[in-house]
């Protein structure tokens, strides 16, 4: 094996390992652990404060952050009282397992019923990496064009549930529901998909049942 | 130097190589190289076809698409009757030197005065790799939210010109464009900014002027 290739390999390797650990711990105390991955300005977040809404007195949520820079997303979610973490990642195109590892110490996790993982906003790296979760969620958004099944294909291929966000741009941008949707079923045939706004409150409640039934 | 880091190294050095022949060879041939960056579904290919339309009569245009699969933007680019090569990427998460290299070699350079770049949909992976262009180009939109120079602020401190696409929806969604161009200037002093619309054309005008002016 070149010397290039073995480095890689090693490095995916270790993750491996702790991504498995990370989700043995989460196991111990009950949490379910939510990795949410899409585009820059998808709506990872957006998401995320409206499913602590959704599911409040029912579960209680705990919030990993993953941004390059900056804490405008912890924030965020540390205003709805949910227990946050964040994480810069530097240059990092993605969370690993260690990141989430560490995360995971600093958070109340006998207090949480669900956690969710927000990953660097990216359609290419982030599937590459295990952190520990239970299932891999992705956002699409109606302006980002209907095309990005064909283009970006490892990410809709390996989702558990496909959200399709800001519904309530249809009618100004130009973007066919149909062409993504055979786009997507191409190359993911159970995973379900959700059309919403997290804008207008739109669809978040078939989402939010699905996501108490995975629980 | 521990083996992981070394191996970067190596392969960084590498690719600055082949980029300064790339570029020498594009010096050769009288072509500016233009690398546009952005997220997915930012409308990289919107402006170039929107560049090549308000371009014609006055510099020709040649194309190289980066994209992880599918050859989608190409065939558009193709029915301007622009030059054009496709690069997949497969996984691979940002363009690099050798398949610029590769791409240059099937471009008639000859009959090209402007050569966009079009790099794969991605804020943060492809800034840390030249590929021999003359000016490196971002493309924001107003849908992906005014937060991304605090969130990805690598791409917005090196570009030499960022536009602001998708104008036409500020009235749909919550953007403010003072904190966007503040969050912009605490990294970048001097590039241009360009608000547009590929969708109805505002602002090409301006972006079109700025362009000529650098060949």
């Amino acid at each position: 094996m070149p010397e290039e290739l073995a480095v890689v390999e090693q490095i995916l390797s270790a993750n491996d390992r702790i991504a498995s650990e990370n989700h043995k711990l989460l196991e111990r105390h009950g949490v379910l652990a939510v990795n949410i991955m899409a585009s820059p300005g998808a709506g990872k977040t957006s998401l995320i404060l409206r499913s602590i809404e959704g599911l409040r007195g029912r579960l209680r949520v705990g919030v990993i952050e993953g941004d390059v820079a900056g804490r405008v997303d912890a924030d965020k979610v540390a205003e709805t009282g949910s227990p946050v973490v964040q994480i810069n990642t530097g240059g990092g195109c993605h969370l690993d397992a260690p990141q989430v590892s560490s995360a995971l110490e600093r958070l109340p996790l006998d207090e949480i019923d669900l956690l969710f993982i927000e990953n660097v906003g990216n359609l290419i790296c982030p599937t590459g990496f295990a952190l520990g979760e239970h299932l891999n969620v992705m956002i699409a958004h109606v302006p980002e064009g209907d095309d990005k099944p064909i283009k970006y294909p490892g990410m809709f291929t390996v989702v558990d549930a496909l959200i399709l966000n800001k519904v309530d741009l249809m009618p100004y941008v130009d973007f066919s529901h149909e062409a993504f949707q055979t786009a997507f079923r191409a190359l993911n045939a159970r995973a379900p998909l959700f059309d919403v706004s997290c804008r207008t409150g739109e669809g978040i409640p078939a989402w939010m049942e699905w996501l108490q039934s995975q629980k």
